[in-house]
């Protein structure tokens, strides 16, 4: 595919159209990176870390300031008798195998899958306290972050990228309330510091578990360069080329495609089942269990329920359906991407 | 549009982002192809008569077998007071016109539509008792299955396939319930007999209609070349030309484009009407009836709702506006496709 | 990008599928255009004005014609208590600026925003009675036409379009109820008077504020060359090279692209918030407010529900979180293309 031509300030001409799904284009401070073919996510990295570090007391004088940048913050303590729960996680490098089976193969349709498999994702980890060593392996998503009603979540976060992939990250979460300083978001003169965590450096974010907290929500990068790094691991469903420099888009399933590779979940008959779904990319999907329905918010039963970027759905029910079921994405380029996986139910 | 080059293995390369939205990958037993260009569909349907039948006990020794595959499962049985309601399916090619009205013709517009518009379908067509006779023409989407709470719903399915099209073909129902046995799915080692039901073969799939199957579903093909089968008639809104092997990519209604071609409803004032709207290929459509609002599962009033692939939505109201109205999806290119059509309201 | 080849129906061959995400086809009476590159949307109007008037009584000759021809419709009047809402509303063209800041800026990544930024677009401007003034400036979308339920909502609508531009518009409302008379869509021979408004003519619409219309809907052309004209200005978000015949595909909340652009949307703790957020244009959209979370219809927390095309989400809640938040569509293209704006809470 011949690459789109680019204008002198990095926007694409109307040749952009044609770039193709894999496709897309990085708002990065004030550059801007097509990241199309193999080579430009190095270029958005690059325009990444030329982000210059927010200037303390910019907001008050940039253009559109106002009281809000007057405003001060202090840190939500939990509600009597709840907790602070905290966490360390460390946003890192990692090759990731998207297609982990060896030999590799999807199980649905008793296949080989051609390789290679494995790309230079960003992905986050949970550590021990103080960041003293790796609780768990890197997790596309990151680690699950346990709350009540009435508890802070204080997560320490630490950007462990090397000098070489430097660049500022953040945690950004849905579901849960903060106050600005704790949005982990970019915002140019208007950021506050949850939202700029340089390489090396530590920031610790406080949420709070309010009741309409209640539920299963994404959190991701939303620094400078957050459309690319959530697209690179830091979120993420849809591994495509121009990202992971693999010769074949992957949907995946928490980083993983094909039956075999995404999570195989497990019950048994009698059992409340909650299978949470949210969307960890820029599609729609749908989400189909073979034997299986449910009822949705509202009461009615469903059972292939769409699912758009940042939504979260959830199958709850009790089991009573024994076998091996299929589990995909009825989207039917997402579900022959890899978009599928085993539930298997033991009586 | 030039092919898009692959590889040795079938498997596209990173040109195949440009292969544009008619395009799609099937992955067919160990195989995959690309369906992108005339004659791709011919491939897929090579491929999918080289699929082995399933071995029997193949499953117990497959990689990833485990407690699941020793389950045996028993027919069920219409609940007290409950009937089996027994159908006799068949699946077969069929010339199917897109555009019947002749001359072809786009009613909303007064405009005629440039030919041709027929291509070679699969289609599920209801047949009497024992496969005798037809009892109906063949239909996109197949015919309406009819049951109530505690009934089972018997489909005596035949694979009436050619030898020059031979390939396994399944049914595979949504919202009722059913055992692995009746799932209908392909799933290499993983087949159960339903899931595998050869050209000439016929296969008995019994399904529950339990109190959470109330509304309407649909059933497909899932066999190991479902994704262009449900392309090309056993599900399908979306006729792409490398499908249909026409010039222009029809958008359908129950495999009809453009007014006066697509079902025209009808209603009389005092009715109680419902529109059932289901999702039948990969897009995303919006559903508006002109003149015309209803209350979502959750009480709100709604005119244009998301329909994704697989889902249901019914518009249910008491009809009171008599008319000529238009009905059609709100998607643009969806609506200049063909997805529209009449709904009459007489006083 | 190339041109894609068409046919000598103006029918787009299958290099079509090409053509990338701006290009559209339009169906105008008799004529279908592809619009795709620069002149193509001066094709479509050449089109739109040869669509010949709608002749009178020629519905009933029509093929498919039936009783809903004969019909005739009197002018709804207001319930006991209601009152009738009158409103002058004219379309016209006018050049619009979609990043209005000067310099051009994006607050959100503190960023200067290449021009240029002006296109000759179709709005609807709110008139004093009579149309003797503006009663204020062009606005996309039009202007918000307020009832209660009992009220009737009575626009005069006056297509205000140069000959140069001269072609058929309407206003097609959805959310309330209008007989067939006052559906302001072109239906080839079986159009009724508000369907076809020509240029330097009048109609007035009356539409029924009913119980099921409450709530905030959008209205659009829906007149023989709708498509176009809605991407144009007379509905849309997303604004696309062939539209616009700018460099950029700009992605847009009321027709303006990147914060400090887009409306900056402000509110006091305690205060009772509503957000009305619709689709306006065929793509699928997240709609995600930093720190905020509310309740969908069935009464489940959200914080970033979808929404499609024509359809409306509303994010209510009492405000309680002071700051500066962004708010944003969570689908990444759509963001990074300028869908992105301010939500200033003071304490």
């Amino acid at each position: 595919m011949p690459s789109p031509p680019e204008s002198d300030d990095g926007l694409p001409r109307r040749g952009f159209l044609a770039a193709g799904a894999g496709a897309f284009l990085c708002t990065i401070g004030a550059e801007r990176v097509l990241v199309a073919k193999p080579g430009d996510a190095a270029k958005a990295d690059a325009a990444a870390r030329r982000v210059p570090v927010p200037r303390a007391r910019a907001a008050t004088a940039a253009p559109g300031a106002g009281p809000t940048e007057q405003l001060t913050f202090t840190t939500p303590q939990p509600q009597p008798g709840g907790t602070a729960r905290e966490y360390w996680v460390q946003a890192r490098e990692a090759l990731w195998d998207i297609v982990p089976t060896r030999p590799r193969r999807d199980e649905w349709h008793g296949r080989a899958v051609a390789g290679p498999s494995v790309y230079r994702a960003f992905v986050y980890q949970q550590m021990t306290e103080g960041f003293a060593a790796p609780l768990a392996g890197p997790a596309i998503p990151g680690p699950t972050l346990y709350a009540e009603v009435g508890d802070t979540i204080v997560v320490h976060f630490r950007n462990g990228l090397s000098d070489r992939a430097g660049q500022a990250l953040t945690m950004h979460p849905h579901g849960v309330k903060y106050n600005p300083e704790y949005d982990g978001v970019f915002l140019g003169d208007f950021t506050r510091a949850g939202g700029f965590v340089r390489p090396g450096q530590e920031f610790t974010y406080t949420w709070e578990a309010t009741p309409d907290a209640v539920g299963v929500w994404p959190y991701h990068d939303h620094g400078p360069n957050h459309t690319l790094n959530t697209f690179r691991g830091l979120f993420g469903h849809s591994l495509a080329p121009p990202v992971t420099d693999l010769e074949r888009q992957f949907q995946c399933i928490n980083g993983r495609a094909f039956a075999g590779n995404t999570p195989t979940l497990r019950a048994k008959v009698g059992q409340d089942v909650a299978i949470h779904v949210m969307g960890m990319d820029s599609n729609f999907h749908d989400f189909h269990i073979h034997g299986h329905r449910w009822k949705d918010p509202s009461g009615t039963f469903v059972d292939t329920p769409a699912v758009g970027p940042n939504e979260t759905i959830t199958a709850r029910f009790i089991e009573d359906n024994p076998g091996r079921w299929l589990y995909h994405c009825h989207v039917f380029t997402h579900q022959d991407g890899g978009m599928a996986g085993w539930y298997l139910v033991e009586p």
